[in-house]
Formats: structure tokens, sequence, C-alpha cells
């Protein structure tokens, strides 16, 4: 059994990209609009701060208040869709009550737009056409490359249907040439499913969902969800996975642990999105300067 | 075993939209665009336009020779688009080489857009928020509520993973809070992924793909595969689907025959958009005039 060492590898990342920023001279620039003060937002946009920093990407933290409008987002938007200086914007989520998250984030320019959750980028991930995919999605796929799986042929189990990560990543892994299931909480006898899986992926957030009786030996385990519990050994809260780690590691022949295996690879791939939209801009420039001077 | 009928249930259906269009005084009109002469599309076409004028929609066809450019296209759609009377737009599909259809049909206003096809109402459909659905998928969910399946926490497998039906289908059915499995080509041991279907549905064009071994008794099972193949015994060609229709007629509780199966229901559905895309533009309309008198 081989546990995944999601930090192990994001550092390897980042410093591939920080090279690669440097010796292309690529000058990049993250926007972050993080409305109102919630907490794990705070960890988050903290995160991918100090990752954008530490490769050589210039960040510029939009912090606004509570009572922030929805046209005020909106308008901070606009001009940022506008400035050339920006590479990519993300609207931190959630927001609070007061704004409408929805028609705010669909007005980044999908090409700035890091998430890949605007209707362009979706659109185009559905017709296998990818251009910036969701973070989650693509750092789950980056890991699973890396440690040498092969994804075509494989039956692979989702459990969880959310926007953000589970339907996404069907489509990423069906244009992969996989044969995707995605079970949910109506999912009747979910075992029948998990217990087949080549390659089983959970996003549900429901700690220790998935027992070692619903999995087949040799599986690749990918938990995707974290969920604060309070530990009553430490006293602290800790995050937990909906895998029960410990005893599905007996079976595995690959695992994520959580914390450390999933978490650290959507950070990772928020810079690589960034890097991916700046060399995408510069093609863009290239073709257009050829148009101008010819 | 019941055999669904297609093309009653057609005529039923037909009849009431065609009430629903007089007693509520729905003044509708398609517009389908029709470039070159392919002789499949010539059937459709024809089929579509029957439907419409049956049920007291008007129709206008815009029929367009072999060397019709894009720009030509994109033109013709964007007048369509500005033209209140003009209720839905249809680029019938194939195009000849010289058109380049997704630049073409990607113009189409999302309220006009009858196939449902365009990034608005894909993303719309994704984000189970449901506007305008691709005919065929809202035509096989018309088909199995009317016929009594409830698809709640059922094991539905689609084979095919196509932009036009695999993949809205497997949306449109997890958004109904199925399981959904999505088999394609390269799906290693596609009888174990059948064999356990509560729903089967086909949609590769590959006859006789089905066979009676790889499917479970009491199955519901819903052919949208048409292939034209010449027949020895009458020395005609023949619609054939992907299953074996007569060896899975023993196992299946529900099953849908090629032809007169699932093809009279997006037919069907095409009305049924039109209509919808009335009602949304009279709601829309509605809305407007409020706020103008306010």
């Amino acid at each position: 059994m081989i546990k995944i060492d999601g930090n192990k590898f994001k550092k390897e990342l980042l410093e591939e990209y920080k090279e690669k920023i440097a010796s292309e001279h690529l000058d990049i620039r993250l926007d972050i609009i993080f409305v109102g003060d919630n907490g794990a937002s705070e960890v988050y946009v903290g995160k991918k701060l100090e990752a954008a920093s530490y490769v050589g990407i210039r960040t510029n933290l939009h912090r606004l208040g509570m009572k922030t409008t929805t046209k005020e987002v909106q308008d901070l938007i606009k001009s940022l869709n506008e400035d050339d200086e920006v590479t990519g914007i993300i609207l931190q989520s959630p927001v609070p009550k007061g704004v409408d998250f929805d028609s705010c984030a669909g007005l980044i320019e999908s090409r700035k737009d890091i998430d890949g959750f605007t209707k362009q980028n979706i659109f185009a991930l559905y017709n296998n056409d990818e251009e910036l995919i969701p973070c989650t999605v693509k750092g789950i796929i980056k890991l699973l490359t890396h440690y040498g799986v092969n994804l075509e042929g494989k039956n692979v189990v989702i459990i969880g249907r959310s926007s953000i990560v589970g339907k996404p990543l069907a489509l990423a892994l069906i244009n992969r040439n996989a044969t995707v299931t995605v079970c949910h909480s109506k999912t009747v006898d979910l075992e029948a499913f998990t217990k087949n899986a080549d390659i089983l992926i959970s996003a549900v957030g429901v700690p220790g969902l998935i027992k070692e009786n619903m999995v087949k030996e040799g599986f690749v385990g990918i938990d995707v969800g974290t969920t604060r519990v309070f530990d009553e050994a430490s006293g602290k809260n800790k995050l937990k996975g909906d895998f029960d780690f410990e005893a599905l590691s007996k079976k595995a022949s690959l695992i994520t642990p959580v914390p450390g295996g999933v978490g650290p690879m959507t950070v990772t791939c928020v810079i690589e999105n960034l890097i991916d939209a700046k060399l995408e801009e510069k093609k863009h420039q290239k073709k257009m300067n050829l148009k101008i001077n010819r």
C-alpha cells in the first residue's frame, strides 16, 4: 500500500512552477476577492496567497466587509476583467448573504477564471475541449497520473454530485476514457457500487462513510471529504475524511489521507491554472501581433 | 413485458399540445435552418415541420445551398435572434464542410435554442437548474415517467458519451436522483455494468450490441441507437437499434423498439421545447410590463 503524500508532491510541483515562472519570465498576477470573515476561507485564502508568493506570482487581496453589495463585487470583477495586469481572479466562496455569488462569479472572464466554474469553462469541459478546469479536479488527476494510475477503461466510482467536485470530476474522467459512476445520497445499496470500483473517489463530507467491507482488494482511494470533528483524545478539532482510513489502508494499493492528500493539490492547481492562463494569454497576444504585423 | 409505443404516445402528446396552443392562444414560430442536402436531415426536418404545423405552430424553413458560408449562417441566426416573431431556432446538423457548425449554433440565443445544446442551456442542466434541455433527453424522461418508472435511486447505465445524448442524459438523470454510470467504447467488461442496470439506455449505433445475457430480468430498456442496415430478406434498408430486441424483450419489463420508440419522442419534445420557450417568453414579458407600469 502506498499512502499518497499530497504535501510532498505539492512542494515538488511548486519548485517546478517557481523555476518555470522565473526562466520564462512569466509576469503573473492573482487577484482574490474575499468578502466577509469566514474562518475557513481565511485559511484557504492564506494558503493560496502563500503558494503564489512562493513561486513568484504577484497577489492582490481585495478584502470587502460584511455589508458589501452584489453590485460592488460585480463592479470590482468588471474592472479586474479589463485590467491587463490581472492574470487570474478568484471570488472566494462563501460570501455573506447580501451578495449573490453566482451572478458575481459568472461575470469573471473565462480566461481569468482560475476556479474553472464559469459557463465557458464548464461547457469546454463538457465538450472534451478542456480549458481551465476546477482545481480540485485537476489536482486529483495530477495525483493519479503522478502515481502511475492509468485511467483508461478503469471503473471509477465517484460519491457526491456537487457542481464543484462530483460533476466536473465525472466529466473530466469520462474525457480520459474511464467508465464513471456517480453515486450520491439517494443511491440505493452504495456498497454494490463501491465494492467493484478500481478507483473510488468520495466527496461528500460524511466522516468514515466508506468502511473496509465496502471496497475491493487493491483499489485506489481518493478522499475529498473534509469535515471538522471534535477529537476527545486531544481535546481539539481534527479534519476527518470520508474514508475509514486505517481500515481502508489495508486493502488499498494507493490511498490519500485527510489531511495531506487532495487538499494540498487543490492549492497547487490554483498555481497551475494561473500559469496555464498566462501561457494562453501569451499565445493569444502572439497571434494578435502576427495579425497586426502582417 | 410492455413494448413502448413511441408513436402512440407522440400522437397523444401532439393532441394535448394542439389543444393547449389553441386554448392559450400561443403564437409560436419555429425557424429551421437547413444547409445542404443531407438525406437523413431531409426526413428529420420534414417530421419536425409536420408536427409543428399539426399542433398550430407556424414554421419557416431556410434552405441554404452547399456553398453557404459560416458568415451567412451566422448572420441569419443573428437576425432570427433579434426577430420577436421567432420563438425557436434549429440549425439542422450536419452542415456541409464549409460551415462551422459550433460557431453558428453557439450564437443561437439560449431562450430560442430548441435543441438545448448552447452554453447557457448545458450550464443550466449541469447546475440542476434546467431550462431547455436536449429533445432526445427530454423525450426519454417523458417516456419513462409516462410508463410509471420512478428514477430516484435507480441504477441507470448509459452506453455512449456524446454531447448530444450520453452526457446531457447523465446530467439530467443525476438531477432526478438516479445513480448513473456512463459506459463507452473504452469500457472494459461492459456486461459487468449492463447486467446490474435497472434501466439500460444505449446510444452508440452498434446494431445488436446488447444481447440477452447482458441484462437482468425485469430491466427497463431504452434504445437510442439507430443504424441503417441492409435487410437481405426484404432487400431494403432497415433501421436497427443497439438492442437485440427479440431476445431482450423476453427479460425486459419495459422496452423501446427501433424504430417507433425514442425517435418519435425526440420530435415530440421539439414541440414541447417550443411551447416551454413561448411560455418563458410570456412570463418574461409580463415581468417587464410590470416593471414599466410601476
